[in-house]
């Protein structure tokens, strides 16, 4: 995946007692990501997206490009075996690389699937995977080519996804949106992370609907949207194409580690700022109803893996979006500004404040 | 990558005292390779070649092809960090995956890094890894274009690697042997084996070295030897590239498993027998001096990691790949034969025993 992005840091923390505190997150994945892009020799041109993209861009001949992703979900980081069924747990590996190409307004194609068993894995979830992955690969065209087999001490899903741009296409990057272009997104925000947070307090995923004994029918209702967003999430694929195909988006990104970091990085790659009005933000109803208003609002900001779309749409084209939007749950969210601006939430009080990713670097400014 | 076969089972074990034994592993790598293949959705016809090879080749239009892998190096079962010098795991982990690509007689060009990080590793460590790892990738012209990062209890380096076919070039498969073909091996055979026997004895790489306190010089030399086969594998690209180009091998494997497994695979997708005759074995002469006959032809045998090239020759162009194999270490090691007579071992005293994959189950037999 060229993704080359530290998702998982977030959801996880080192073993109580470990008192070696992630050392090479010292300068965080950022800094990793500069070190090895530093000590590998730069790709030829016929490279047209390297690391720092949703996926790799690359000119097999005049005619030809291939578009390139990788992602894993891995046991106990983002994922337990305990609270995810393991046709939804197939299915979402899938899901995020699919999410990676869709971002980029490629054509998902063929993938490679790598499988890290540990010993004990049982038959019958490792079976429930598989079928759940095949379902998806169907749903959505993609074929299994090839792949490997290995040992390890967790069950880890590492998908290697190839896909192709459709004729005369260019890819949807993070790098093309201007000052003045409005910024969209698909979907609700703070139902995935909610729903992590759900199957850490108890509620488990049956038949279709979240349960958990006891709890009132409401909160059941809430609890089974956000456990859906975590477990299934959906990209809106439809759209993403209707993107690409249109060019309609100046840039795009897949949100998977929330709003304040997806954006930062869409603005980086774009040297641009941007401004987020928060009575525009989709909080998703379920983290309003069973968090309340601030919790659900931090939720929505820094609530990762919505596999939604983040993009810029430059004014005049704005119209045409709307109209071709048709089903598409959208929102304006605000609007990208000159870098000196930086990238800012105006709150409902009208005062703006710095959106700062998770773990964001103080230093660090957005170069422009 | 498509390789789909699990090589590492044969390096690994179950914890002491953990009483559930590989249950997936019952009817094996080759069952749940069935088992993906019925659940999957069948490849369309573009996809010329899928599971079950070294690598899978994809048409991307009518004039382009590309030919991906995939292959995993995983701490505690490819290698363990305290014998691991990390700038051969680095160099080590594109080895085995450009070994797949020679072996298919496609040109490596663009790959994609997944390091899967634990908490408590050193960042030096990790640097070294890289700088090994990108002086390779330089050597051999593949460039990293994208990957991802994501945290991990143990280390893995996971790549996946995609190739070009040469303009008119077909790529070589396990599937073209016919009896009559003969069976010729590059490099020699038990030294990888031996190598892995020698770190967990206690044997250390040391300034381009073995080293182990109080051993005869002798012993060094030939540990050097082993272990260099081990932790710095070196295929025989040049050769490979030479069977390609001018059509010499009817089929072609790389050997990751040991000489019994990856024979028994090339006859098994070419439907051939085939007779491999023991005096012939390029035996290692570190394995020899270490370890005498009787082990060593074990080694030979069953030793996996060489990532050497097997592969068949028509009689007809058995001396145009003599006349042209100039300085590859190269040896003609038996024959095939038709699928009845199986696969099968002439010891030197003239008798014939199958040569069975470790592990391998009786209850199969070669399709044909």
């Amino acid at each position: 995946l060229t993704r080359l992005i530290f998702a998982s840091v977030c959801q996880s923390s080192p073993k109580k007692g470990d008192s070696t505190v992630p050392r090479w997150s010292a300068p965080g994945e950022e800094g990793l990501i500069r070190r090895i892009r530093r000590i590998f020799p730069e790709p030829p041109p016929e490279v047209q997206v390297s690391i720092g993209d949703d996926a790799a861009v690359v000119r097999i001949s005049d005619r030809d490009k291939v578009v390139l992703t990788t992602d894993q979900l891995v046991e106990g980081i983002h994922f337990r075996r305990a609270t995810h069924p393991p046709g939804l747990l197939g299915s979402r590996a899938l899901t995020v690389n699919l999410s990676d190409l869709a971002s980029m307004g490629a054509i998902p194609r063929w993938f490679l699937l790598t499988l890290f068993l540990p010993w004990n894995l049982p038959p019958s979830y490792l079976d429930g995977i598989l079928r759940g992955m095949a379902r998806e690969a169907r749903r959505r065209g993609v074929f299994l080519v090839g792949g490997n087999l290995t040992a390890a001490p967790v069950l880890s899903l590492d998908i290697s996804l190839v896909g192709t741009l459709g004729k005369g296409r260019k890819p949807m990057l993070r790098g093309g949106a201007r000052p003045g272009d409005r910024l969209y997104l698909t979907g609700t925000l703070g139902g995935s992370a909610l729903g992590l947070e759900l199957l850490g307090a108890g509620w488990r995923w049956r038949r279709g609907k979240a349960y958990l004994q006891g709890s009132p029918a409401a909160d059941a209702a809430a609890a089974t949207r956000a456990l859906r967003a975590h477990l299934a999430p959906a990209p809106d694929y439809r759209l993403a194409s209707l993107l690409s195909r249109h060019r309609l988006a100046s840039a795009a990104i897949d949100t998977s580690d929330g709003l304040a970091s997806d954006l930062w990085r869409l603005c980086r790659a774009s040297s641009v700022g941007a401004r987020v009005e928060e009575e525009y933000l989709p909080v998703d109803s379920a983290a309003l109803h069973l968090r309340g208003t601030e919790r659900a609002r931090d939720l929505a900001l820094n609530g990762g893996e919505e596999y939604q779309l983040l993009f810029a749409v430059p004014p005049s084209r704005e119209k045409r979006l709307l109209a071709l939007a048709g089903r598409s749950h959208l929102r304006r969210i605000g609007s990208f500004r000159p870098t000196r601006e930086g990238v800012v939430l105006e709150e409902k009080n009208g005062k703006t404040r710095p959106l700062e990713p998770r773990g964001f670097d103080h230093l660090r400014k957005i170069p422009g």
